[in-house]
């Protein structure tokens, strides 16, 4: 999708008036993969906000001036925090907030992963992270029928 | 996608030959935006029929000559009928019939939506869209694993 | 998205070591459409083993150098199997292997289909595909909010 | 489970302070049967608060000074309220009210009932209204496994 | 509940009218068993037809004066039909027919149970036979929240 | 239920012949509670291990004489170990293994809680009890129908 059709994506999303997209927080420590992590995302509509550490997450956040919808985020981290760590920091400030984990040990995730996230096993599809993120915003999607 | 792409995808749907996509009736009232939703939802892979009230989208079921699968509609419309309203009337001839609402106050759908119904917060992103109706078309997705 | 960014999205997806994708078992007996749902899994980020009749399909598991993540199958096949046979022979051995299958017949799913797999009716959009799929692969995907 | 057991049970509910059980507000118009259903509600450890309209069960929340934790509804009622529009008010106060419905028409649901709403058809045996109720207030209750 | 509980259920269950209750087909050739089964079901609000094959099964359904709501069995049976197959021709009639499996090889379920089932690993407790059954009946369970 | 229904609904579940009913492991730190606990757990089918503290569940799940199939924990224990913790252990052993949390602090569940587990608010009904170990032990129990 070209820029012209974003800016009318979200012109629908707001009654007809240019305005932003859903903003997604992404930690990712290898800085080859974050152009190429934002350039799918922002194809599928999302504005990124892409950054190098746990810790540089969560100061992001508390700053308060970037709202962002949800969290995607690596495990292995470069600095102290793990991405369980900053799920769980997130969710005691906001119970409810979107969280998807990417991790090539996704055994771990039923010991370390929050509640009501999502765990995409390496390797994988970005469809997979398009995908998972999209159900994480749209609310009420019916599974079983 | 390609034009060709999308007859070779339709020849697939139907065991090899060429014939009809899935086809989506959205309601939408900004002239302006219509020709940009049914991009993101022709490269999905849909054919839509686009409608600028919940009184044309109503006509369009009763005659009976297309034959939607699912119904999008932005909440608030030019017309007397909400999106609310629409989506109601579908439901008591078709219990059955999916459902996907965009509203920039979804805090509404809780008391007004139907049962089994999407909602997609605005402003949202191109991938929510298609990740929604997907989700509806499709039978016996699982969610938790 | 470019073989390029493929390579980047694999790298993302091993922690900074180009690497292989998420490998889809597809059987599909019409050949002019191979090409054309090998095109659309690639550019979702998908590798795919296409092959023609479930006999082949079984004997590639078999065989055991290739290693795929998920099934997707029509059902209507040209050799003896059905698709609704493979994927049985296939859960014997592996009970969560992922499955999709396609068909004209979705009537014949309940009876047919495997516990927690998901149909696609014909016609189907290519985005019904993809979200299938990647609904499969992830983990956790939350349903109702 | 006798009076003793419940009281034990709430202490248990409380961390050891013997105390309220989960209130839940049962709206039924026929009085002849508000005791039967009080007893089964009681004997799986509920407290009820049972009134006869719709009318009556905003009174009883506007009140304020009872605090129930979900709604069970008959949909035909005595008073101009239906079943439905009760819901409906409630849920436009709080999005997140449990509501269940007790219906012989339950093919009215999926047009009339709210989202993530439980509905029961007549006849319905007595395990089916505990089990629907417990569901909607336990939290995270997975489903396809 | 005392059988004058049960038919003020089944009142209320039917607006006011004594009535029927909602009536379950249970396939157990274990006759020393078969009274326990209806005992269990009994307490919890249902009618139960009680076979020991599934030839009586299918015999019962088809003389269709019995007008079953759901499907209990056990996999093992006396007869030629196991009880995965007894399910199968139930719902080539009717797709949406609630089925429960009881098996102690519930590792068989993911290639023989069909879609949108619940199995019951044996051995079980009383409250899950109960609970799996009023789930299957109830419509719009939600689950995650 | 009484005690000869058990051991036939034992019996029944193992195809006949009387034997063991699936365990529970139950951490509860007030002693008065723990028999009124084992009262509606045995009631509702089940086998329990009660046990005070989350060190002593660790240490009985070690020693592998006894094989749960599930654990109950209240959140808040006399030990050092929260049922936060306790759970967390479990899973880094057994994945799969289901987990409820009883508490008063259910808004803590979203951080500390581990995925695809059940929350259970105090304070709650016995029938809360029952119907999330029953859920849990059932496999693919549909949910959205």
């Amino acid at each position: 999708m070209s820029t012209l059709e974003h800016s009318l994506a979200a012109a629908f999303a707001r009654g007809g008036t240019v305005s932003e997209l859903p903003l997604l927080l992404v930690i990712e420590d290898e800085y080859l993969l974050q152009a190429d992590i934002e350039k799918v995302l922002t194809d599928a509509g999302f504005a990124t906000d892409i950054v190098s550490s746990g810790e540089e997450a969560l100061t992001l956040l508390m700053d308060g001036t970037r709202r962002p919808s949800a969290l995607i985020t690596d495990v292995k981290l470069a600095g102290r925090l793990t991405g369980w760590e900053v799920a769980k920091r997130i969710r005691e400030k906001d119970p409810s907030f979107p969280v998807i984990y990417v991790t090539a040990y996704d055994r771990d995730w039923p010991a370390y992963g929050v509640p009501n996230s999502i765990v995409i096993p390496k390797p994988f599809a970005s469809a997979q992270l398009v995908t998972a993120i999209s159900n994480l915003l749209n609310a009420g999607t019916p599974s079983t029928t």
